[in-house]
């Protein structure tokens, strides 16, 4: 079999072992509906009930605190028209990042169109929020904080205990939501003790399946739902639970390492990787230094982002350009930190999981200096 | 192992193997994100394609005309919701009937909130809903006609040509909205050929895995969406893609038997029971005679159907009191057809599918028969 170097896994992880078989069981050994009221129901139900504890131990929640989705896109939408139409009597302010996913983004420019004022905060060129653009922003009238825990693109760490403490310091009627998709298993998040109201967790950027996500709930919190059905997941987000892909996430959740270990091991190949790219004259650095190990965005000399990643995967390197939602678009990521033209258009973003080696980051060395030899001379 | 006999297929069914190894596929082979550009992203988006292709096919549909939902729920609520705020300018009535799954008459209720005026079709006491119903009820005012094609409780089978015809009639400017999840895969359906605009399908109910279900809309009909995100089912329901879950039901639909052919020899499975039955004095059937045979609903004595839920469980053969989502709720469809308190307390759901054979009948004919005879007497 030919030897791949997957480095692109913001955008997708590889399902672990632990996961596909939890699916594989889902499917064969416990088919039965979750709502049926026979042995083969039940024992659907304590599968159920095992995936959500496991997800909640990831999270130092409790299980009643963890409600499934068909992903990372369901759980914002949920989490921003839930939030901001249970609490709109109480104010018309919502505040957020322009360099939100477009799962966030979006549902605030319907928002605006029914009325709400959304503040879009700008990052500064590394990517960073500060907490004095949130105390500025977060009003008395303000009913939602919603900001992701680490960027997608350049896995800039947000400053969500700052967003906590500008809704306290306003009191204001918020809630706070966190786009954890990038952050979930990377970061302890242990939103509970954190004054996060809301939060987003993704299946298939932990080496799940994709098809599925959560949304925690604080206990306590109320917000509408989207979908109206057969009273699954209390009504907040019904229709018969996507047993395989939930049970594979549990699962998936309870193989994660230590994430403090973890990452330290990440941050060891991202600081190989930074300092061979240093020795590239024509290859520029767009994350910054305090950023997720994770995640890497560079930009490398005059070659379009498309054109480089063309070569790389010629040669079984997979990385991206942005965002994988984007699907070549110009980055509004990047454009927001004020970067060129052209280091926007050459922009590849390396992302680890822990199954990458430095075996990976030689690879993608070694083609990507090819590349540029080649394709600049081109 | 022990035996089963699991005659609760309108609940859920199990997956088939094609639809397992699909899944498994795609979790370890094919596992790129179909949106990124590189060789594993390519593959992905093919495996997507297949799948979509898949489903096409088994509703004589073009590939575009399939939307990827996570469900029937999820099919459900866009198709209604997507409809009437599409077409809120051109009239304010829909016409749907009272015997629709929650995940249709719910988002009916949210609709009335909203202002639209919904007329629900009440059903004879076979489940039936008449052409003359539907003639009355559609008018020039109405945006949205939404019917099931079979009902999951009794099996009756709805007039949708009938619906087409009234709308056609009544020059209405409205879209035919089918919720075909009972009956996908077990009629021909065709929706593009019966003028049918919108129809709803399930993976779980054909042996596929749970969490996935499509939306049909018909080449040229335009509704708005209810997610919002990264582009995905061209936008008409974006989130990354649940690879797993749709190649499994792709893979499902392909292994599909010709739906005319296996509905007879689920008749003569129907009819044996219902002629054994009708040698027990104290058993009523509840679906019509000329119902879907996959369904077929009875009421049993003077035991309440939880009780002999449980006995037929504890006896390892398996049906369902009612529908599986209102958990042991008193049935609202039982009820609309007029039945007495005692025949709807004591409603069983006996649901076939492909897998069952007379043995299955037998074993439920004898539990019963014991069960009657012992929970009586207590």
């Amino acid at each position: 079999m030919q030897q791949i170097y997957y480095l692109d896994n913001s955008s997708t992880t590889k399902p672990c072992e632990e996961a596909v078989n939890a699916v594989v069981d889902a499917m064969t050994e416990r088919f039965g509906n979750p709502s049926s009221l026979h042995a083969l129901g039940f024992e659907a139900e304590r599968a159920l009930t095992n995936a959500r504890e496991q997800i909640a131990a990831e999270l130092s929640a409790k299980p009643e605190e963890i409600t499934f989705t068909s992903g990372g896109t369901e759980s914002n939408n949920l989490a921003v028209f839930g939030a901001a139409h249970a609490r709109h009597k109480r104010g018309h302010r919502i505040v957020t990042t322009a360099i939100e996913h477009p799962s966030v983004l979006l549902p605030m420019r319907q928002l605006e169109n029914e009325g709400f004022e959304v503040i879009y905060l700008q990052p500064d060129k590394t990517g960073h929020i500060t907490p004095e653009q949130l105390f500025e922003a977060v009003n008395s009238d303000t009913i939602l904080v919603s900001l992701m825990a680490v960027n997608n693109e350049v896995g800039s760490i947000l400053p969500i205990d700052d967003a906590r403490a500008a809704i306290d310091s306003a009191k204001a009627p918020a809630l706070l939501h966190v786009d954890a998709v990038q952050a979930f298993g990377k970061l302890n998040l242990r939103p509970g003790r954190r004054g996060i109201d809301l939060m987003t967790v993704s299946s298939h950027k932990i080496h799940g399946p994709k098809g599925v996500g959560a949304l925690f709930m604080r206990k306590g919190v109320h917000i509408l739902p989207r979908t109206f059905g057969g009273g699954q997941e209390k009504d907040i987000r019904p229709g018969t639970e996507g047993m395989p892909a939930i049970c594979g996430f549990g699962a998936a959740c309870a193989a994660l390492p230590d994430a403090d270990k973890e990452r330290k091991k990440i941050a060891e190949l991202n600081t190989y990787l930074r300092t061979e790219l240093a020795k590239m004259p024509e290859v520029a650095i767009n994350s910054a230094e305090d950023a997720l190990p994770y995640v890497l965005n560079i930009s490398a000399g005059q070659v379009k982002a498309q054109t480089m990643l063309n070569f790389l995967s010629e040669h079984h390197v997979y990385v991206s350009s942005g965002s994988a939602c984007a699907k070549g678009a110009k980055s509004y990521v990047l454009t927001s930190l004020g970067l060129s033209p052209m280091r926007i258009n050459s922009a590849l973003r390396i992302s680890f999981s822990r199954y990458n080696t430095k075996e990976d980051c030689d690879a993608f060395l070694s083609v990507l200096k090819e590349g540029l030899a080649t394709l600049q001379k081109a």
